[in-house]
């Protein structure tokens, strides 16, 4: 690993961006962030303002161009990932873009044909579950081969609320789309159909949003995976992973944590604990891990973690649950042979 | 509620039925055991030596019309409960009958139509886990409103092994069955569909055997509910059901009750507790409570707990699913409409 | 066991004798209560006219001697107990008396010698948490061998609250009188020593009593149990054991059971589940099983469960705890030796 | 906070201080390892070797007054704490230093004297409990005040094993000063006695060797703390805080967090998870959170976190309950009053 400090430039300083910046500034190790760019621009330049030799730019494209930005991290709209992350692949600058890699699986593809072309493996994608610990823990002991071969997963995904503006497709492509990568990461293969239920709305949904929802994954295998994701529980933010093997099963994600007792409302006591409400908490630490797994890498001149192709395939499955969500049939994943990419 | 004990007649003494005879002989309070009838009639002997006072008769139509017996638990296989029931309909003999209710539902439905065409509920069906503590609080907690409009179920259903002759159908007939009564209670409305998934089976599987199955129930109003079933887990006997509403969830279920450290078998400790392996084990204490239930409401002269019309829906839901097994698409629920039942 | 029906009279019908009556009444295989006795004599013979064939006594000696009753329930209050205990050796009635056996070692040991000379066994304690199933498979785990020698136990004995007039002997003698059975029954030795710190009491504690209390004891062989018994805890009944083996360590009693989610007081959502607030309801299992194996044994001419003995061993350790309480310093706890018992 | 990175020397790289170099150089912001000293310096240079552009320096004062050195963190054995410590104040550096601080009260309190002397708090100890998440979540609902006033806390310190030169005394000193130090912090208060309790030790100890250890403290205002430290369970490391408070309790560190199920060695299975046996898993991210506060708050020119005082109270403490233990009595704490030093 080269002994010098990787100076980051972060696009996009929404919440997200804001946190990578705070993390990068304070919590990670080998790095220091040189440059922000958002359209908002007082907002970059506040936040600029609040650490040392940070500069606001106001171009994004001109940031990715920078000489003092070494890598850059990604944390705008979907709808200018693509670009932007091309202009990362042309200044041959290692970038950490956050899901989705873009809108539609033809952009995705593009950008994954781009980077082979380009030789050299510059792109990380978001998905931060993998580098969560129990997830990790997960994975590990489904890779032990402890408890035979992995048959069935049940995901949960519940927040306890989201914008009316939240409609029924963004459940899908926003949410949804962790339990996509999280299934390609456990299974280590390809989903192939995907079905899409529309139970019954919550009442907290606004007029015509599905909310909860039910999906079913076929893997390219045959497994089978059901996914709840649920953005409006009104209790809190809640994710949950079973994995069913042939001698065993295991849980990432119990939220029952710390514990207490106390006196209830009623006449009777209660015990139990909190459950976050911001997905920032449950998933602080696999935020600072991935991030400090990303300078490290990069660093080294590696890339590790879930690429442009975990990027693309997670786009085009969502497509094909959003088709689903429309009729409630099952729609087929059309997912290019990764063999056959040049 | 007389002062009389009840007097019972049991048909059918393998393990269900001796497990039963135990109980009323032992642990159920106002009732007598007075006969056994079983085809092995060694067995029904040695059986009814075994308490004072309990006579083995051959034919069990001969034990529905002994002027001794009271009432009648069935714990015969499903293909002999329809003649069975009738019988005891016919002698207006109160009867505890195991489920399956019968093997089809038109003969569930003649049935449910004999019983009301006397005039006086007679029959209870023996879905035990409406008697378990764990699933009555979960009733109780869904009713009280606490937590807002049930929306979603997550049943889990898994047995250490069974007999290679236990193949996929009867995972649909004789342990799916359970979970549609579950959702049937907790939602208090029918099933509309039935799509049951084949994923790939476990290799302890017999050839052509679906083991684990997922299948997912539409309800009447719209309503969601995912079933895992796998009977030949390598593990243990473990139920669970996780019900998710408007305002919070709960489950009822969890294995991990009692708890212990020790050593594991490599270099890390283990902390844990045992998973039962008997159904019976996990139930004991359900069906103590239902057969008391029984006995009581029968000395009162009422039927509580479920009817032959949950029977008869649960054997519909169960023919729904095995042509669904063998498609892998949705079948619609073919039920008659209760309200028109004369 | 004889095919007759165990005929029981109950001495005290407050809330425990009260209780007991309905479980001979409903829940109790082979009894049948006969006659019940109380100083409130419109409580006994309301009691009475709620079940069928009940007789008020008022005379509890009267009730033991009536040649109706086999054998006899004592819940009344302690100072009573010896004199009515005596009356059932006298008269050769088995007896399931409520903890405590008497009010001081002298005429607890009074009644281990009158049981002895009588040559019968005839007396069964109640000390019901033996029966628990979480306690008594605590009890067979420890005595499977599996984690090796006991060394420590922790127990917790938490109430929500008591009238001013529990003072703070009362909690020594009504409420750690359980860890003291259930240390001597894990042990299988006699307690040599105890300790009983007074800590700052809780503001809920009437002036003067120390509420909660921490306490030692230390066993024959050495090994060493602490004790907490909080009786004013605002939040509901709790009971837990922890116990340290040489290779593991196991707690029975855990309050997480059944679980649910949902929306906090405040913006956080909560997990958790109910404490109970009644003894009744976290034991009433135990209860029901420690009357049915006390009918069974009675039934079969056998006494099973705690005995005089362990009444008598108990009620000493608690004389040590009070005298302990006074002074704060350890007391030798006086017993004799049971070999020694002609 | 300054902009320039603290450059920080390590003396003594055991287990612990090689630990804590990885942290600096990898996981820690704001921060760089410049050099190390071990008296074993081959130690010292295999260490300095894996890392680029440090150095390794023989004497630990030279560490201390080497002008690239901007803080020190010792993690040597405690009874050159004193002269180490000593020096970094001498020169002015901030020091962060693993307990204990010295190996008596008399040393202890003559660096408390010297810092203060010297007019800067410069001094952080190294009770890592204070940042572990968990803890710190304990420490702040208490502080809440949701719970009431705090009453009694039950500590639970277990090991899988230690060599058997870990004797009686250091089980107090090395093992129990974690728990004086979280009575301390959670109660915000001074202990005033210790009575430690010697239960008939494992098997598993060497001869003589009393393990475990049973322990009382009575806090300055009379609240109670209960402590086991058991350092050969044989199976893991398991540390637990149950805090007992007016209106609820709380409990932190409990192991049972991921979740699996799987077939037992007999017939049965088993649910549970893993114990770590390591006591850097179990507090490795408090470990992290611990270094990156002195890193912080040192290049803010502040201490956070527990200090010489806490290092010399916890010194004083373990002095009494090694007194304790080789009497058995309790043992009053002889700690200077904090409001005289000048």
């Amino acid at each position: 690993m080269t002994d010098q400090e990787l100076r980051v430039g972060i696009i996009g300083v929404g919440l997200m961006g804001a946190d990578h910046a705070e993390r990068l500034a304070h919590r990670t190790s080998g790095a220091r962030l040189v440059a922000v760019s958002d359209p908002d621009t007082a907002r970059a330049g506040g936040l600029a303002g609040r650490f040392d030799g940070v500069r606001a730019v106001t171009d994004p494209l001109a940031l990715v161009g920078d000489g003092e930005v070494d890598a850059v991290l990604i944390a705008s709209p979907g709808f200018v990932h693509e670009e932007q992350v091309l202009a990362c692949l042309e200044a041959g600058k290692p970038v950490l873009c956050e899901k989705p890699l873009t809108m539609d699986g033809a952009s995705s593809l593009r950008l994954v044909r781009a980077e082979r072309e380009g030789g050299r493996a510059l792109v990380q994608l978001g998905f931060m579950r993998r580098f969560d610990p129990e997830y990790a823990r997960l994975k590990a002991l489904l890779d032990s081969g402890r408890l035979g071969r992995l048959l069935l997963l049940h995901n949960i995904h519940r927040n306890k609320d989201v914008p009316d503006s939240f409609r029924s497709e963004m459940i899908v492509r926003d949410s949804l789309v962790h339990e996509v990568d999280v299934s390609r990461f456990l299974f280590g293969e390809e989903i192939a159909e995907v079905t899409v239920y529309s139970p019954t709305p919550t009442s907290a949904a606004a007029e015509g949003v599905i909310d909860p929802q039910v999906s079913v994954f076929r893997m390219a295998s045959g497994a089978v995976v059901t996914n709840e994701v649920f953005v409006r529980n009104q209790v809190g933010y809640e994710v949950r992973c079973e994995a069913v093997c042939e001698r065993g099963s295991a849980i990432a994600g119990r939220p029952w944590g710390d514990l207490y007792t106390t006196a209830g409302s009623g006449d009777e006591g209660v015990w139990g604990g909190m459950v976050p409400t911001d997905f920032r908490d449950r998933f602080a630490l696999a935020y600072d891990i991935e991030v400090q797994a990303w300078v490290d890498a990069t660093r080294r001149g590696e890339v590790v973690g879930p690429t442009a192709w975990d990027g693309y395939a997670a786009t085009v499955v969502c497509e094909a649950g959003m088709a689903s969500l429309a009729t409630g049939a099952p729609v087929a994943v059309d997912i290019v042979d990764q063999e056959t990419l040049t």
